[in-house]
């Protein structure tokens, strides 16, 4: 049995088959001042061909996977036009005179360098497409063919070290029942195709894709991010039973979709939110049911580009969101970026530790200008809907009230320019730093709601990095202090007559919703996917079970015993979890 | 009026003297084949040349600062007499035809990104050391001459970008009145030497040294980590009298030594600890009144070389502290080591947030093989005094526990082979997570006592790392979150009958000490030399005065105003802060 991360629900039990991409060893070496011109000619045919080639795979996936997932082909054949790379290569050919395939490698080693090192996961998980589009010139370059996974001739559960964005693009649906992959994590491509493609996955097993044979019984449980190998017959029994129930709890799903978030005694009713990134988000959250967007993270506005989007830019998006939300309420995020997530036309400072560096909060009062932008663009966009704003990173009161002070500066300037804006606009924090947690009494006099994000909460309060493979078992989202921390942050807002989301990983994963919904969270701002399961596990509580629940806990010393007793307490109510 | 970090306390006023250094520009170039041999005999001549001026300011240090400070030339002059380093040069200058002094440059520049990136703000100022001797190379190759401090005609007050530890040795003490710097931090060298020398210093002023003239009047306040430049006649007369005060209390420091940690009422009794490095600073411990050590930090013993101690070599050091401290108590706290304070004996992981990564207790627990061997050393010291062992970077009870366990393995293990050891030896923790001050009451079940680290509690609390410029401000040992975090971990000792002392920086801040008496904090470790100033604090306060502070201090929503009020009660006594 290997622990993974789960990556796309459900289960699926079959054959392994094995998918071993050729390694390319790339070795440096220099060419002389006649060969260069030979060098510069088989890159660009190199380059040629790979177009060709991603142009067929994106049409390929674009009628077997959609027009969302074609687009990373899109970004692929961008990668292969971006003049700067390629002169950054070509340089290397004219000047240093290396052969074209080290020239390519070594430029985008680079890339992969520095998106690999990005904080921020989407961001890390893009290295992969660089690496993709790396692989596909230096072998093209080579003449070695490149392997593809559109010729299976069984239904198998495929095990690899990664796959890349080409690889599942090609692939035949109908053969493939999971995927299980040393590399990734959740927002890796293996994991986003997975759960398009609507099939378990497991990522992030370490070695498993070397010490599985081709052949051998496997199964995959991608609920609980684990792979098991020839399983005995009643591990196989109860896997069967597991999958079976799996798949008829889906089908209830699609008839929670239009009830409400209450408990089964209605004496509880709770709002759940999706998170989005862009506009184009929207739509999942309506199809599963959000009653509101809890987080709308604004940085993918400023990423990619070579200049701050301009405010009527942004309102537009803005707009877009609230529009299409239909009145439902959303939650926008002020621009949380900084530390090693840099932005092109920003200088900012190199960081020892970016996870407690400049950013967010920090680094908009730094920059009152582009803050007031943003402000004024949201406010704008309040005129057509149900905003909120959120400011990030805060860890005290001077940092709400500076915020708060910009704000104010926007909003007469609107007045005074006589543009249209929500004056009883909500204003929130993020709770995410502990020492906000800690003093949430004090906080919340001075905001109308909290959203507590835990992936940062977590981080700080175990000062972990949850990144970093060697300690990761330390981030535990049922630490008795994350619990004590967030049932705080919620008392001291109802004590003010305000409310408490979150919009963390943590208010999505089921084990978690019981107790969160017992220590009185009133909002769950989740990946759209999460909601319906969530909305199944909020209405088979009633309310004063899941008080009585979250007041067990608090009284507990391990994670591992919080874990087990709501565990026990779900299976009882037949959510096997 | 610059605000720095008070480097060295007391108050100078005087004239400037802006110490500028010949910045050395160097230009990368090539030379002939034919060429090399006279660059590496230039590298050569310079760097003998080089040795002869470290020999006769290390003979001068030994004279005027003393056996410790003339160490800092013995470093120096071992860096000369680095193989590694030099033939790394050669090799730069044979193979890539650089220009020796450009050579020099190379290397020594990479050599002191190594030392400046590394988390340990010791190791982090080494790299002005090796900054130190590679300009002085560079400057001896292309003849520049070496400017110096020994020659002042007048008293001043020297301002400076920065002083290399050549400048501080050569400077003459009766000329110069304090210093004032744009760079370092409390363990740079010039604060180490001006400590030493007893002048007042205040560094890390950012630009000060541009922007001052020279012989322009200026105020520096060690105190209070600030520069005043040009004061006005008030100003000035308000100085003069503090200084005054100061050098009556340094007068009266003197009489406490021998004095105990006591409320003038006698109601409550505390103890001022000492923290260390090495056997070498117990003296200064004992001369300051400690009355044990706080924090032995075992780390340097593991630095600087090639392999890992022996448990005979830890053993031995440990006995010569605790023998030393002649009965009075030494909290040895275990091997505090990772991120990026790398061994080069222990293959150690790149991360990207060190501070969160994979260090401390979480490397021994890894290591359970190194680990083992310091606990037997650390218990075969018990048997020669009075020895607590402390375990660093605890996030929750489990660690704890497994700490426990490879602890009674040694114990076991020692008393199979009839070795003595102290087999009451009480065992803490170091709060330093979140986590472990939020669930103090679980922890405290089982440990013998806390000492709480603030540096690192701040940190995390805070999400701030406090040696990024661009954040600092957020550093706040007197956030709500913090004083709140110190109460819950004291009071969850009491309740258990435990202690909780103090090694972080807050422990010996003056501005702390009143406030966390009147928490109930049992023992309070510092830097030796603050201890003096700390008891006078102590020995100026009734218990429920402070209890009282305490209680109101608990009410206040931010630092600022905290701040505001323990200043207040303190100058109402008198001590002026």
């Amino acid at each position: 049995m290997y622990k993974g991360i789960a990556a796309s629900p459900g289960i699926a039990i079959g054959k392994a088959f094995i998918y071993k991409n050729i390694e390319v060893k790339v070795e440096q070496r220099w060419v002389n001042e006649d060969e260069v011109e030979a060098e510069l000619l088989k890159l660009n045919k190199s380059i040629n061909l790979s177009k060709e080639q991603l142009q067929r795979i994106k049409e390929n996936a674009l009628e077997k996977l959609g027009e969302d997932k074609a687009r990373i082909f899109e970004a692929h054949l961008m990668v292969l036009e971006d003049p700067v790379l390629f002169s950054e290569i070509e340089e290397k050919i004219k000047n240093e005179k290396l052969c074209a395939e080290f020239a390519v490698k070594t430029v985008i080693d680079g890339y992969i360098d520095i998106f690999s090192s990005m904080e921020d996961e989407y961001m890390r998980e893009r290295a992969a497409d660089i690496r993709d589009v790396g692989e596909r010139i230096i072998k093209n370059i080579l003449g070695i063919p490149i392997k593809s996974l559109s010729e299976l001739n069984d239904t198998v559960i495929v095990l690899a070290k990664d796959l890349t964005p080409s690889d599942t693009a090609q692939l035949d649906k109908n053969k493939v029942l999971a995927f299980a992959t040393d590399m990734g994590g959740r927002t890796s491509h293996t994991a986003i195709m997975a759960r398009s493609l609507e099939i378990p996955a497991v990522v992030g097993l370490q070695e498993v894709s070397e010490k599985v044979k081709d052949g051998e019984l496997v199964i995959v449980d991608g609920i609980n991010g684990i792979l098991i190998v020839n399983p005995d017959s009643d591990t196989l029994k109860n896997y069967m039973d597991k999958k079976d129930e799996y798949l008829k709890i889906k089908e209830e799903m699609k008839e929670l979709l239009f009830l409400s978030a209450e408990t089964v005694d209605k004496k509880r009713r709770v709002e759940l939110s999706a998170n989005i990134g862009t506009p184009k988000d929207v739509k999942g959250a309506l199809e599963n049911g959000a009653e509101g967007i809890g987080l709308y993270r604004t940085e993918f506005l400023y990423m990619d580009r070579e200049d701050m989007p301009s405010e009527e830019e942004q309102y537009k998006a803005y707009k877009e969101v609230v529009e299409a939300m239909q009145g439902k309420p959303v939650i926008i995020r002020t621009l949380d970026i900084g530390g090693d997530k840099k932005l092109p036309y920003l200088e900012m400072p190199e960081e020892l530790n970016p996870f407690l560096g400049f950013r967010a909060i920090r680094l908009c009062l730094d920059r009152k200008d582009l803050f007031k932008v943003q402000l004024r663009a949201i406010l704008r966009a309040s005129a057509h809907g149900k905003i909120r704003i959120m400011y990030p990173m805060i860890s005290g009161i001077d940092e709400i009230r500076k915020a708060n002070r910009v704000l104010e500066e926007a909003m007469e300037e609107l007045k005074k320019e006589g543009v249209a804006f929500d004056e009883n606009i909500e204003v929130g924090i993020m709770v995410e730093i502990p020492s906000a947690a800690v003093c949430a009494d004090i906080l919340a006099k001075e905001v109308d709601f909290f959203s507590i994000g835990t992936n940062d909460l977590i981080q700080y309060t175990l000062a972990v990095d949850r990144m970093n493979e060697k300690i990761a078992y330390l981030y535990e989202p049922f630490h008795p202090a994350i619990i004590r921390l967030i049932k705080n942050v919620i008392d001291a807002s109802h004590r003010e007559g305000k409310w408490t989301g979150m919009c963390g990983e943590m208010a999505g994963e089921p084990l978690a919703v019981p107790l969160l919904l017992g220590l009185g969270l009133d909002e769950f701002s989740m990946s759209a996917t999460a909601i319906p399961f969530a909305k199944k596990i909020i209405r088979s509580f009633e309310y004063d079970e899941a008080k009585e629940l979250a007041e067990k806990v608090l009284l507990m010393e391990s994670a591992e015993d919080i874990r087990l007793l709501i565990k026990e307490t779900c299976n009882k109510k037949g959510i096997n979890l």
